[in-house]
């Protein structure tokens, strides 16, 4: 029933609005860029899934040398086992019975692990496990102070740890260690200090876990924004990061060690737009709203043209302000830069891939609505 | 792929979540009391699908005596005539001829209508209509300070009516008359006198169009704050309210008449979410985020338990602060209800129909992300 906004070979000026669009050789850049920094950094690179919820992403993003994808839904790490991926990890928590038998039968194909804050939920995730004959990696998620999940980081962990080991099922593989809030700190110097102190609540709780006789084989986190960071504390050894594919306006906001724009990736993804309506002066109306772009993060901004902003969106309708004397026609195209990646690619069912204004392949959000 | 949240018979506590779930009794409430006005009202009703995206729904509100469904996108449309719908109105511009010919294509089995705000569009309608030799409805839409589509009240509808009945493939009917800003205005007073103004821009368009010889046969607007006062206007003749069947926080900071809460419409749509992470004091977190409820409007808030805020939300998180003491163990279900209905409902592939504790049918999100 769904139409699909273009076809592979069709112009960049033939596609069907809304689309969400991205432009192939800014994100291959993306791609081979964080690709590199995790290679000479010695560190291992676990993108993450819930930014582009897509299988040919996550194909790309092994072949450049990623150890595996992480994923926030069993949904999710079902969808990259089915496209091939043979590592993922659920870098949350899993509690309900059902979703653990989903997990574990995964892990007859892959390597799976999840992440534990509670001991319920390691006696559930055991039970699964041996239910289905399998063995899950397990990492104790600390709380980094961004008001989620995870124990707290030192005795707490280590007591968790040493639980998961004991437990049949389970290994106990590390820590996982997200400082989610410190990714978008628009100075370059606060972000520097949130990890340093993230860097001391997972040396704590490393210290702790050695001193109860456990090793951390992984210590995962990190974002897009502060991954050299932990890149370079010498206590994470896997790296998280997800945007760096596609980048948005909550990025695009900070700014790097001197000020300047943090310009380290390109914005490559874009939704399509076209003015559907130019029926009063100052302002032209798109084809694209709320089902289109999420706006938690503010409004998406006009790409490539500073002039124009768009002030106001409702379910299918995205309102232009011009400034004085400029009038759009009706049928221009607007690129619309997201505010935040992650839930726009999430309203979409494909993302078409333009090189050289042309369709080069059109990719299915294949683990959209996974969020079960 | 896709895994569902729940199957026909089982409790409501077995709903696998995140999931969208229905009231469904308060569902049916809903939709009978809005029939009921209509025809009590001697108006026509012709609810708005953009809200719900369900067939099943659209259904069922033609079985209580709509006229035919309206909706904001071909896609849409197509969805609705597919599930047996025999009168659809796209309650907004189309420009694109591959959609006019859709358009057109769905108007050989169905009874199909669309807006106009500009000349270019009457053309491309026409050359789809005549190419498939069929004959599309026609509205012109004025401008109702809404920043959005329209026309300019008056003579410029009247001269785009004489276009469209002067244009072969199209018929003339009436005016698109919707005055979206005032739905949300928290004063009745407000509301009242929004619609005051609408109404006498709507009849200086009818005068218009009578003057150049023309007939308006619908009026269509109206919404979930204001469909009283068009309805009682003698103006408006169809009513295209769409939120009214599963109400939104939006909905529930209006005021009634004398300042009492407005109450005549309940809540009957939430995202059911589960506690997922209990590990600190204080808060709780929740298994739904930004891909299971849109903020654009702010935040769900907790239904029934007043005591307890949704503070914080994430991709797949949502963090619930606790009053001092209360601890939610984990596994609890919280009902949350959400800001904004349509985007919200656009988020999930099904709406788990519930009824005294058990689930009574799931009900596919049919023609969710067509807005092709």
């Amino acid at each position: 029933m769904t139409s699909l906004p273009a076809h592979v070979g069709c112009r960049l000026e033939d596609i069907e609005t809304p689309a969400l669009i991205l432009d192939l050789d800014a994100f291959e850049r993306n791609v081979s860029k964080m690709a590199d920094y995790a290679e000479r950094a010695g560190i291992r690179l676990r993108p993450h899934a819930k930014t582009h919820r897509c299988a040919d992403i996550a194909r790309r993003q092994v072949e450049k040398g990623a150890v595996g994808l992480c994923c926030q839904k069993v949904g999710e790490a079902e969808a990259l086992v089915a496209a091939g991926v043979r590592d993922v990890l659920v870098s949350n928590e899993v509690l309900d019975s059902r979703k653990l038998r989903r997990l574990a039968a995964l892990a007859k194909t892959a390597t799976v692990s999840l992440c534990f804050d509670a001991p319920e939920q390691v006696q559930a995730a055991s039970e699964a496990a041996q239910e289905l004959d399998v063995e899950l990696g397990a990492l104790v998620e600390i709380d980094m102070g961004m008001w989620r999940c995870g124990v707290a980081p030192g005795e707490a962990a280590a007591a968790l740890a040493v639980l998961i080991d004991e437990t049949p099922g389970l290994r106990f593989l590390g820590l996982q260690a997200y400082e989610g809030k410190a990714q978008h700190l628009d100075i370059y110097a606060e972000r520097k200090e949130a990890i340093d102190h993230a860097a001391a609540l997972v040396r704590q709780s490393i210290e702790a876990i050695e001193k109860a006789g456990l090793t951390c084989q992984v210590v995962g986190g990190g974002g897009t924004g502060t991954f050299r960071f932990e890149g370079e504390s010498q206590l994470w050894n896997e790296l998280q990061c997800g945007s760096y594919i596609f980048m948005d306006g909550e990025y695009a906001a900070i700014k790097g060690e001197n000020g300047e724009p943090y310009a380290e990736f390109e914005q490559s993804l874009f939704v399509l737009s076209t003015v559907m309506s130019a029926a009063a002066p100052g302002r032209a109306v798109v084809d694209a709203g709320l089902k289109s772009y999420t706006l938690e993060k503010g409004m998406p901004t006009v790409h490539g043209r500073n002039e124009i902003r768009l002030v106001a969106a409702s379910d299918e309708h995205g309102t232009l302000l011009l400034p004085p004397g400029l009038q759009l026609p009706l049928g221009t195209q607007i690129k619309l830069a997201p505010s935040h990646c992650d839930p726009t690619v999430n309203l979409h069912h494909t993302i078409v891939c333009v090189r050289k204004g042309a369709v080069e392949a059109v990719w299915p959000v294949s683990t959209r609505s996974a969020s079960l």
